[in-house]
């Protein structure tokens, strides 16, 4: 490996795979996202760290070519998983296009953390076969297709909803989805100050009021089922 | 923590989380699924270890419920994560019903290797910016909604679909899904042996005669960008 593009997973340190961890550790150059735990890239001890905060994608994409192409170790660490809705693509695009060679280890993402670490299943047997995953706005920048999302059948989970959930909600309703709905919202599931919070289509955008992102909406009648579980890591404390 | 329901990850025992791996070495009772890596399995030194091959649900909830309420350390070990279409949810209950403390470590879902692991995006700008999840019989049992399955855009991805794949594909192309849609199958990702095979709706049940479970299906354009990205582990020599 030169480059590894590498998942962080959600924000807890003990949420990285062990193999992000090891390639973090022996890394020469860390280029990591805003909400990667300090805690991990404290672990890259010696590498050069750069902060990708102030750097735009083609900015990342040159400083990842250009030092795989002198053969460095660089770890590209990203929050969550890289391609879940992240831009792994991107980047992996542009180390191929340069003849860089790289690994991908994909990272934990927020989706599959929420039923352990919020409570709410995504599916459950007799309510919710399927499941459904968008970003708060199409990927092309066009206005979601409410009347069909009206209509399909289980569980949505929404990614980087928060600052438009109230004309989500809206014009979910709009189109026909039930105004009592169970919906929830989770904030910086697994880092520090998580919160959750839990309504109907009809109230979710006042009762998620003051919640910081990153924030994931969930949608649907499994929504009703959290409390069968326990919400165990950093919620339990902040629930309303 | 007495019990703890953690997730393995897909397989390559690289891909467990580095609060997984702390538990199982420190468990003092270890109770683990088929697909979970023999080498995380062996680094419980010193543990009982019980694979639960042979046990009902109920027999496992049973055996979780019994030692965790003798206070002992217990790990239960579920492959990929414990809530996407695993069980973990019926585990939890048990021991919530039981008054037994429990912690839940998510894992590495298959879903989210994908992309990272066998290349394939499962939604990108301009292709896809949807992706619906569910399995290849709904939760309780009954056929798939075809009619609004083959109107849902973006991405499919359907968990333990393969031996149901022809009557799958052949629905999907009935209700109006394009038979040259593209479509992939993968086989055990990030184990030994891992498999791709792509082709179209009207062909995949062929394309992927001999594959292995576990096997998860993609189907939609995004599929036809598998080539941008390089499936780096496991997977590039058994391509056809």
């Amino acid at each position: 490996m030169t480059v590894a593009i590498v998942g962080a997973g959600p924000g807890d340190p003990g949420l990285v795979t062990v193999r992000a961890l090891e390639l973090v550790r022996a890394c020469e150059i860390l280029v990591y996202d805003r909400l990667v735990s300090l805690e991990l890239v404290a672990q890259a001890v010696g590498a050069a760290r750069i902060a990708r905060e102030s750097m735009t994608q083609d900015e990342i994409n040159e400083v990842l070519v250009h030092h795989g192409k002198r053969g460095r170790n660089v770890v590209r660490l990203k929050g969550g998983d890289p391609f879940i809705f992240g831009r792994g693509a991107e980047e992996v695009e542009a180390l191929a296009a340069a003849g860089v060679e790289y690994e991908v280890v994909p990272g934990l993402s927020t989706l599959t953390a929420i039923p352990g670490l919020a409570g709410i299943p995504l599916t459950a047997r007799g309510v919710a076969s399927q499941l459904t995953v968008l970003t708060g706005t199409s990927g092309d920048g066009r206005e979601l297709d409410y009347d069909r999302l009206a209509g399909t059948p289980g569980t949505l989970v929404i990614f980087m909803g928060l600052a438009r959930l109230e004309a989500i909600a809206d014009n979910l309703i709009l189109a026909g989805r039930p105004v009592d709905q169970p919906a929830a919202v989770i904030s910086r599931l697994s880092l520090p100050g998580a919160e959750r919070r839990i309504g109907t289509l009809g109230t979710i955008a006042g009762d998620a009021r003051g919640l910081e992102s990153p924030a994931v909406v969930v949608i649907g009648d499994v929504v009703a089922h959290a409390s069968q579980l326990q919400a165990v890591i950093e919620l339990a404390h902040d629930e309303r």
